[in-house]
């Protein structure tokens, strides 16, 4: 028995990394483990006539919102428009054979089209490669299962990041809903550039503008209206976009006169799907040069870390939001918006994520597989291959609406007030990701907000809950300690400190003992077991004993293997009456607290 | 008392910014707040003349040791070897009002010299203005009371740390050892010059070196010898840097063939005590431009954090291992410490902190009070003033030999040992600190080393211990969980994840309910609170109701205050066979457990 606890006490147990190795590779090697990569191999053998025509109906309900989406997208991106379409088959093709969620529907959303606006510059070549090269982050981070990462992103975090990204959306509109030219869709530049123009608002942008505006949002509501068609007003309301657009597309082609366009229009879009072709690894530089693969990547720079981790942080949510109680294979999930990616990155695609509207559409017309996708990715490239002279009549004004009525729902009021009712420090992350976000950058308001909430951890780290009071054990004097959280380094010095100031406070000679109770720490590192050590040294110059008692083996063990001759400080098993007793046989101590008493 | 919990879970506690400002400024014009930033007026109304002479002697043969460090590090500096003397006295004279204890003593040091090296670039000013900055922040960081920020620099990341400067500034002496000339004193170059230049080595440099060297080694054990002189040995040892200059001197001053000297030495200094002036503002650049303070700032870059951090670390590390068993007051350590450096600033002085081989030979001289300073102070003085024509004789061997053989004992091959005996984990951060210092630089590796550290504390957050075990209570099955960790943002995924395999693997609605105890949980996040809310909404779905027992009123408060519907999942007070009855007879529960019992 004694000779057992030594043998914990001496010997760390260190993870066996050959068995670990062996052991996943076995896993690699079963049949489950295809179905676990292919997840179509689990319900294409399940499927019928019925989930077809139920895929079918919303795969198409989806395209509807989709190409307009699509087309508005790729000017939030600052790209020319079929960027925009470019980015939104391939990723709905992937999905049905590699994801998990059947609602899902991968294609560009706002906020990754405004963090790759900021990359372009005259062509698309360096969102093409960011789609690419965020791919292949996403898929390495799948398989090492470092998905975790975004559970360093607090609610009050991506709540500050999509309120700033939808509020940059939106004002970055806000010029183009009244006809007015901006040379910018930064937030404070937008509203300037505004104000500063206003006089050169176009009265046919500004009413077609709004009055889309306007409509949108009542046909937001209107499948909860009371009324008898049920089914066509829910259609109506989901199809609303499509239908602003395909008005917009009449009403300018209509109102023409000869080659004058009534409102402000996209313009000119290349016919037609785009090639399979690598994604561009180099690209012309200014006065001619060409810049490499390496100049394009030091060029995106930390993007290559923030649009992944946002890519996965947006599709994750989403997964869990529609999984309703099913466990959400997160790796699974991270390798399929990889492959995503990488292959849409072929077809001259942005970087793709899922996307939450999308989603919710394909969930409520009743999808039933992931199948639902092919629909939606045939709808883009049919309108692709037919429609895209028709896409160059779209007005900037109605694609402004659009972007607008959606960024409204995106800006999370009542989250921020409820962060404020439950937890009022909640509120210091978030505002400092907003106004970063807002007046800086999204990337770096992301990471700021991380930086500052992971500051709390590591405060709270610095200061466990550690109470200290005096009690008489065989009438002596002992000060016990109840450590109520785990130790680590950067709490070493707070323990000690606070029991030695404890010990001086009670007066020389007062306290004849410490006793650290220990069935909380499950876990120290050598700098506790360091600073235990010397504590122990310390309070003997208090003429004052150290015990650790009861502690955990493997904590214990930490301290033992430092100085062999430490191990007396432990005891295991005993009472505390026990303990006390032995320290006074064994030492003067006994004599000391007679004298006292 | 319902009434009173209500009270406690709606209302959140917040700090009282006012009262605490209040009682500061209370607390800021007590007589004894004086006595503690001013901790000479506590020992000098008892100074008595035995004291008086213990100081002398100990200051005395401090500053024999002083005057030829002070030296090397200047040149290690890459200063005029006169700056190592300017950084020497102002420091000691500022110790004795500030400090508050006795052994210290503030100059120059070769972690220091090192850091400040990459920035001198011909003229001292960046050192100096360095100097004075570093003392403002330092100054500012102890008023605020932050010098538990170095709580975050761990056992194996100083270890590291400290290991890699002295085998770097060991490294960069080799050269002069042999009398090589160096264009750099950086870890590999210095030793890629000395083997592509070991031919240039001169015979009487190397001669002078080696022998130096080896006496030196062999003077630091002398005082252990067991002879009759003890009293003679233990100053022989302690002055053995002065002797070695000395005799360097003497040698290098006999030998002299004309102007010719036998060795290559430190060559002409400034002579004088340096004049009481501003610290430079401004300085000049390339090309006959000046830099402004902004420039100069801008230039600085991090060292402005890194050096301040290091000097306190050292000197509030000293001060703890001189304490024995008192408590170091950090705030007045870093008040002090900032004054000297600020005050020294204005003498043309590099960054300086305390010095642990200084100190020790304080220590063991005898040392009664912090006026000991004083004596080494003017014995700085007195070199400047008259000694200057004397030390440009300093061979340069000599004091590579100095620095060398101070530096072997800066490895701390000891404390690396033990620490991967203590905990092999430790050596990730330990490793990682020292390949960046050693490759790289200094403050990087640093940097990297409470980064890579910060993350174990981080993980640990994001995976705490939560055990699950099913219990049948009045025949329902039920899942306790107790959470033996605090919860905080990074946790909540985890959490309900765990919660959520644990219920879905016993299979559909064999789970009745799961009960959350939450003794330990003191306090959690908005974040955790909306997790809790989403896995009750997830449970349901698997028929499986979540019951939140005995949480503290803090905790809970922050998940009530979010939704108040929600205050009828947490139960306070009453048994756990209790509230499965009031649950069973509020819910169909009971019917469904007795259809399948």
């Amino acid at each position: 028995m004694a000779d057992d606890i030594e043998a914990k006490l001496y010997h760390e147990n260190l993870p066996n990394i050959g068995r670990i190795a062996k052991n996943r590779t076995k896993q690699c090697c079963q049949p489950s483990t295809l179905k676990k990569f292919l997840p179509i191999l689990d319900w294409l053998p399940k499927y019928n006539f019925s989930f077809l025509i139920a895929d079918l109906v919303a795969g198409l309900t989806v395209g509807l919102t989709a190409i307009p989406q699509a087309i508005a997208y790729g000017s939030v991106a600052g790209l020319p428009t079929q960027y925009g379409l470019y980015s939104a088959f391939m990723g709905c093709f992937v999905y049905i054979v590699l994801g998990t969620c059947k609602d899902i529907t991968v294609g560009p959303t706002a906020i990754m089209a405004l963090m790759v606006q900021t990359h372009v510059t005259g062509s698309a070549d360096y969102a093409v490669l960011l789609c690419f090269l965020s791919g292949c982050v996403i898929l390495i981070l799948g398989f090492l299962n470092l998905g975790v990462l975004v559970r360093f992103i607090s609610v009050p975090v991506t709540t500050a990041f999509t309120t700033a990204a939808a509020i940059t959306i939106g004002s970055g509109q806000i010029n183009n809903l009244f006809g007015i030219k901006s040379p910018s869709n930064e937030f404070l530049e937008s509203w300037e550039n505004f104000f500063t123009h206003i006089k050169e608002a176009r009265l046919n942008d500004s009413l077609l503008g709004v009055i889309t505006l306007v409509v949108l949002l009542l046909l937001r509501k209107v499948k909860d209206l009371p009324c008898g068609y049920k089914v066509l007003t829910k259609y109506i309301s989901l199809s609303r976009n499509a239908l602003a657009v395909i008005i917009g597309i009449v009403l300018c082609y209509c109102l023409k006169d000869g080659d004058k366009l009534p409102f402000r229009a996209s313009g000119e879009i290349t016919k037609g799907i785009p090639d399979f072709k690598l994604p561009p690894f180099s690209t012309p530089g200014e006065n001619g040069t060409t810049l490499g693969f390496g100049d394009m990547v030091s060029n995106l720079g930390a993007s290559l870390a923030s649009i992944p981790l946002i890519s996965i942080l947006e599709s994750i949510a989403i997964a869990k939001a529609f999984s309703k109680g099913k466990i959400v294979d997160a790796s699974q999930e991270m390798i399929a918006l990889g492959c995503c990616n990488i292959l849409s990155s072929f077809f001259s695609s942005m970087p793709i994520t899922g996307s939450f509207t999308r989603t919710s559409i394909n969930h409520s017309s009743g999808v039933q597989t992931t199948m639902g996708g092919a629909a939606t990715g045939v709808l883009v490239l049919m309108a692709l291959a037919f429609l895209t002279t028709t896409f160059s009549y779209i007005p900037k004004a109605t694609l402004a609406a659009i972007i607008i009525s959606a960024m409204i729902f995106m800006v999370e009021y009542e989250r921020i007030y409820e962060i404020w009712k439950s937890k009022k420090i909640d509120i210091i992350p978030l505002a400092v990701t907003a106004c970063v976000c807002l007046f800086w950058s999204l990337e770096y308001g992301m990471v700021c907000g991380i930086a500052v909430n992971a500051i709390f951890i590591l405060y709270k780290s610095a200061r466990p809950k550690i109470q200290i009071h005096l009690e008489k054990i065989n009438s002596t004097p002992v000060a016990i300690v109840e450590v109520q959280e785990n130790l680590c380094y950067s709490s070493a010095e707070y323990l000690k400190s606070k029991l030695i100031k404890f010990v001086a406070i009670q007066g020389d000679g007062i306290v004849k003992l410490v006793v650290i109770k220990g069935e909380e720490i499950t876990n120290i590192d050598s700098t506790v077991a360091m600073n235990i050590i010397s504590l122990k040294e310390d309070l003997s110059m208090l003429n004052c004993g150290l015990i650790c008692w009861n502690w955990n083996y493997e904590a214990a063990g930490v301290v033992c293997r430092l100085h062999k001759k430490e191990r007396s400080m432990f005891k295991f098993g005993k009472s505390l009456e026990d303990v006390v007793t032995d320290m006074e046989e064994s030492t003067t101590l006994q004599l000391d607290t007679v004298n006292e008493d």
